[in-house]
C-alpha cells in the first residue's frame, strides 16, 4: 500500500499527539504551571483586567492604554443582544425545557445568534472579518446566558451596560444590581483564570470544526456540545454537593473513606493533566480565604481533612486540589448560584476557543484524520431481505 | 521529560492517523470502493431500502423482514416535530434570515429539538436509551429541514406521513405532494450512498464531541458545523453552477483552460481520497441517465469534453469526477432545488454520525490531543498597563 493510505498508530484518545502548533498557550502538567502567550495565567489573572486577557489572546501582546480603550470601546455594542433573536428568546427558553446549569440553551440561542448577524463561514472572510464575528460571538455569549438564566426564573432580562467592565457587567445583568466590588474583583480572577488551559477537548472540537472552513458560530455552537459532556465541562456543583453532604470538616474523614471503598471519584480532587497543585486552585483558595466567611473556612478545613485521609489511605498517591473545588466556592461567595457555575466557565472559556479557531483559520488546514476497520471483510453479498434469518 | 508529557508529531491534519477501531465501514481510496459494514455501499444503494440500510448502521445486520417492519413502525412516530418547537418554528426561521442552503437554521432547530425532547449526556444514559435519542436524532432531521425550507417560501410546513418510506416521505414533505416513482427511487438511492463515508471531518467532530460524554444532540449539532464548511460539505451546487456557465459541451474545453489558468478550482472533479472513478459518481451517473432528459445529456457530453481536456493539458495527471458532479444532476432532476443539496445530503449523513457516536459511547474514551506551543518562552513578567508603549 502506498504511504499515503497507510494508517498511523498513536496512542488511544490521541494522548500526547501534537495536532498543531500553537503560539496561544500551553499547560506544564508537571511544573503546575499554564500560560497564555508568554505569560503565567495566574499573574495575568493577579494583574489585569478580563479585557487584556482578552485582547491578549486575540492580538497577541497585551494592549497599551489607548488599546485596551479602543477595545473596550469596540467590544461594548456587541454585547447586545441581537433584536430578532432577543424577542424569540422567550419562547426557545420556553420550548428548551428546565434543565439548570445545562448548556444547551445557550447552544440554541448562540447558533440562532450567529445565523441573525449573518456569519458566513470564514474561509470567504478577510482576517479583519474573521476578527469580527469572533468578537460578537465572545461578547454576546455572557448576554445570552445572563438572559436565559433570567428568564428561566421569569424574570425580565437586563440589557448590559456599556460603562461596566466585562466582569462587573456579567454580574450585573445576572443580577440586576451591582455586586460588590470584592465580589467582581474575585468573578473576574476567575473568569480570567478559565479563558484558556491547553488542547482542551472543545478546544480541539473548535479547531476541527474550523479546519472545515466554517462561519466562527458553527466552531464555537461545536465546542459548546464538548464543553456540555460530564468528562470535560466537570461539574463545579459536584464538588459544592460532596462539600454539602460533609458538613462538618470532622466528617470529612468518613466520606473519603466511603467514596473510595464504593469506587466513586473525589470530585474536586485529581486533575488529568497536572501531577502537583492545580495553579488555579491555589490563586482561587487565595482569593476564597480573602473574601471569607464561615462557608470559606469550613471548605478550607474540609480540604485539609480530605488530603490527609487520602494520604493516609493511598500512600504513594499524590492528588491534589483542582480547579474545581476552590471555583465553586468563590462562586457560591460571589452569588453565582451553582446552575450557573459552567454556563460561566463557558462565558470566559469563549474566548480560548475563538483565539484557537482564528489561529487555526490562519493556517488553513483541515484535520481530518482515519479510522481503522475492524470489522468483516467486504464486499460479501447483499442477502435479499426475503432471504434473511437474523443474525 | 517522562513519557506521559512527550508529544507526538504526526503529518499535518492528522492525515491517516488512525483515531479509532471501527466495525461501520470504510473507503479505499486506491479502489475507488467504500463499505458500510461488510457490504459494498453502491451495492446496498441499489438493492436495498433506506430504512434497511439505517438498521444495518446501527444495529450492526441487515434486518430480517420482521425486524424491518418494526424498525419503520419504531420511526415513523419519531419522524414529528416536537409541538413546543413547530410552534417557534416560523419565528427561528424569521430571526435566522435568508441563507439558502445553508445548514445554520437546521443547527439552531436541532439544538432546540434535542432540549425539547430533553436529551441528557449518553454517560448517564443505558445504551437502549443512547439509541431511542439517535433514532429521534435521524428521524427528524427530514422533517426539520423541509419544514424551514418550506417557511423561507412563505409556505405551510408539511407533516410526515407515517405510511411512506423515508425518501419518499422527504420528497412528499419538500414538495407537499407525491414524487413520481422514478425521482424516489432515485433519491433514495443517492440517500442510501450518502449515509456515511469514511472517518470524514463531521463525522470525526460528531466522536470528539461524543469523547466527552454530552447527549447526541451536541454531538450532532457538532457535526452539522463542520458539515457547514466548505472544505468538508463541499458544494453539489456549484458543480451545477459550472456547468450553467458552460452552457454548451462545446464551450467545455475553453472553460477547462480558463479554470487552470486562472488556478481555479474544477468544482465535481478530483477527490482527496479516492485515486479512481468514485464508485458514487459511476452509480449516480448511470441513474441519472436512466432519469434522461436534455440536461442530463448535456451533462454527460460536457463531462467527457471536461475529462478530455484536462488530460491533454494536464498529461499524467489522473483525474475523476467525484461524486458532487453528479449528484447535483440527479437532486436537479428530482426536483431538489440547489438550496436543497447540502442539507439533503445532510438528512441522509446524520445516520452516519450517530452510528460513530453510539460505537464512541460503547469504547467511552475521551479524544484530547495536544499542540506544541511555538510562542515565546514563558513565563515573562506582566508589564503594568502604564509602562506598555506597544509592541
Amino acid at each position: 500500500m502506498p504511504d499515503a493510505y497507510r494508517l498511523i498508530d498513536v496512542p488511544a484518545g490521541l494522548r500526547n499527539v501534537a495536532v498543531t502548533d500553537t503560539e496561544i498557550g500551553d499547560v506544564r502538567g508537571l511544573e503546575g504551571f499554564y500560560h497564555y502567550r508568554q505569560y503565567s495565567a495566574v499573574d495575568l489573572a493577579r494583574e489585569c483586567r478580563f479585557e487584556e486577557i482578552w485582547f491578549l489572546l486575540f492580538e497577541g501582546h497585551l494592549p497599551t492604554p489607548a488599546e485596551l480603550s479602543a477595545f473596550s470601546a469596540e467590544i461594548a455594542p456587541l454585547r447586545r443582544i441581537p433584536p430578532e433573536v432577543e424577542v424569540v428568546l422567550p419562547a426557545l427558553s420556553e420550548a428548551g425545557g428546565e434543565s439548570p446549569g445545562a448548556l444547551d440553551g445557550l447552544r440554541t440561542a448562540l447558533s440562532l445568534s450567529a445565523a441573525a448577524r449573518g456569519l458566513r463561514p470564514w474561509l470567504d472572510l478577510d482576517p479583519p472579518a474573521r476578527r469580527g464575528d469572533a468578537l460578537f460571538l465572545c461578547a454576546v455569549v455572557p448576554t445570552l446566558i445572563t438572559a436565559l438564566y433570567r428568564l428561566g426564573r421569569n424574570e425580565e432580562i437586563v440589557s448590559p451596560r456599556d460603562d461596566l467592565g466585562y466582569a462587573a457587567n456579567y454580574l450585573y445583568m445576572m443580577r440586576g444590581e451591582m455586586a460588590p466590588e470584592d465580589e467582581t474583583a474575585a468573578i473576574e480572577r476567575y473568569l480570567i483564570s478559565t479563558i484558556d488551559h491547553g488542547f482542551n477537548a472543545s478546544t480541539f472540537t473548535a479547531r476541527v470544526v474550523a479546519g472545515t472552513g466554517a462561519d466562527l458560530g458553527a466552531c464555537v455552537v461545536a465546542a459548546l456540545g464538548a464543553l456540555s459532556g460530564p468528562l470535560h465541562g466537570g461539574a463545579p456543583s459536584r464538588a459544592l454537593d460532596a462539600l454539602e453532604a460533609i458538613g462538618e470538616p470532622r466528617n470529612a474523614a468518613v466520606w473519603v473513606e466511603r467514596q473510595l471503598a464504593a469506587g466513586e471519584k473525589l470530585m474536586g480532587f485529581g486533575h488529568a493533566v497536572y501531577r502537583t497543585e492545580d495553579p488555579r486552585s491555589a490563586m482561587l483558595k487565595e482569593i476564597a480565604q480573602a473574601l471569607g466567611g464561615h462557608r470559606v473556612a469550613t471548605a478550607i478545613a474540609v480540604e485539609r481533612e480530605i488530603l490527609t485521609t487520602i494520604k493516609r489511605l493511598k500512600s504513594g498517591t499524590e492528588i491534589h486540589t483542582n480547579v474545581e473545588y476552590y471555583a465553586g466556592i468563590v462562586m457560591e461567595r460571589c452569588g453565582v448560584p451553582p446552575e450557573m457555575f459552567t454556563p460561566t466557565f463557558a462565558a470566559s472559556r469563549v474566548i480560548g476557543w475563538c483565539a484557537n479557531v482564528l489561529e487555526q483559520a490562519a493556517a488553513n488546514k483541515i484535520i481530518r484524520p482515519a479510522a481503522r476497520y475492524v470489522g468483516p471483510e467486504p464486499p460479501q453479498p447483499v442477502p435479499p431481505l426475503d432471504a434473511r434469518t437474523g443474525s
